[in-house]
């Protein structure tokens, strides 16, 4: 039985200062938990509704109303999880690194996470207008990937990209096409928001825009996350696996 | 002011029966109904919260609490609009054709329709255990591709793939790495279920299955819209444009 103090608790580490001020975040459903044990994160809480659940981590066991209550999903899938936001590993100035300029939708970054982590991409940059990486949709999303790639929200994206020895190259609706182009294996790779696309501040310090080509007549763009999907493709897809 | 009758009837709309008893759809936000009205749909009802906009169309103004009622949205955008289903194309079977086999999500369902236009797809064939084009989600994640794409729920996918003279090919975990493929123009390409990939039925009439390969350590799967942006991507990057 869940007390007062404890529902509570849990209901606000939807909202982020709640979730930095623990140092915490929310996993859900069996699946992505126990994804997230493999990986090594460290468990602060764990409830569940089905007994046969986790039981060498000693859960409490909860009942649906309860889990319905603390859960963010519409349909609540049997476990709860709260763990310590895994230590920052620190900024590896090599291989591919993808930065974010400002993806908003917390879906379209946990998918963009789940899809760095398959490309072998273990570091994001991003600027703070970027949706937060342990927003509970995030973390849906990201389908226990968040274990695996570090995401570094920066105070100023495009100094450091201005910094960084590393070629700079950005996803663009007029570029470059990108099936024409040679890629490099070490390079930084921007992405931008949802609706404005990379800010012009950023803008002025990549070096070489890219395009993916509109086969069709009618569709102005691509969602951020597909288009993010083709372009870490094609930096991938000539190495010899 | 919306009578009470019409209150039930654009809120029973969100319902598969009724829009098929109907055949219609709904539409939400001024970009994409002006966008399904330039693809020159047909418009049965415009309801809006701002007179200035679609003065063309006769618009009925509501107030901001009737769209709260009406709008499939979290945060409603202005206008909330019912079309009449478009008329299907017949299925042309040549050029790139992509097959749904139990895409279920929503969101998934409405990012494919809107990549598929973006690289000239224009035919989806589908099992009827894919979600429905016209879902209030798959409208408003297609962004208006919907108008030139068509999908067709066939029957039985596997006995239409099994008489079709295209080459069929396939997304799985497991197949020829895709980089090392040399694909033709002309085929179709089948993408799976979200959790349980292409049915065993399916997979007996697929003649080369494709793979992504694997960069990273973790992660086990791509999201089907990711893994689809990428395999229609290598379909058209030897084409020139």
């Amino acid at each position: 039985m869940l007390s007062k103090n404890t529902l509570k608790y849990l209901t606000s580490l939807r909202q982020k200062k709640y979730r930095d001020r623990q140092e915490v975040f929310v996993a859900e459903g069996p699946k992505l938990i126990g994804d997230l044990l493999d990986a090594g994160l460290e468990l602060q809480q764990l409830y569940t509704t089905d007994p046969a659940l986790f039981s060498d981590y000693a859960p409490e066991i909860i009942s649906a109303v309860e889990l319905k209550k603390i859960s963010n999903q519409k349909t609540p899938n049997t476990a709860f999880a709260v763990f310590d936001k895994k230590e920052a590993f620190p900024l590896k100035e090599s291989g591919l690194i993808l930065a974010l300029d400002g993806v908003q939708d917390p879906g379209n970054l946990g998918t963009i996470i789940r899809l760095s982590d398959w490309f072998g991409v273990g570091h994001i940059v991003c600027t703070q207008t970027t949706a937060d990486c342990y927003n509970p949709k995030v973390v849906q999303a990201s389908m226990g990937s968040l274990a695996r790639v570090q995401l570094h929200y920066l105070e100023d994206l495009s100094a450091w990209l201005a910094q960084t020895e590393l070629p700079v190259y950005g996803g663009f609706m007029q570029g470059e096409q990108v099936y024409k182009s040679t890629l490099p294996t070490d390079a930084v790779l921007v992405m931008g928001n949802e609706g404005q696309g990379i800010s012009s501040k950023t803008e002025a310090v990549i070096a070489t825009k890219l395009s993916i080509p509109n086969f069709g007549t009618g569709q102005e763009s691509l969602n951020v996350a597909t288009a993010t999907a083709i372009l870490l493709s094609e930096f991938k897809r000539s190495i010899e696996m």
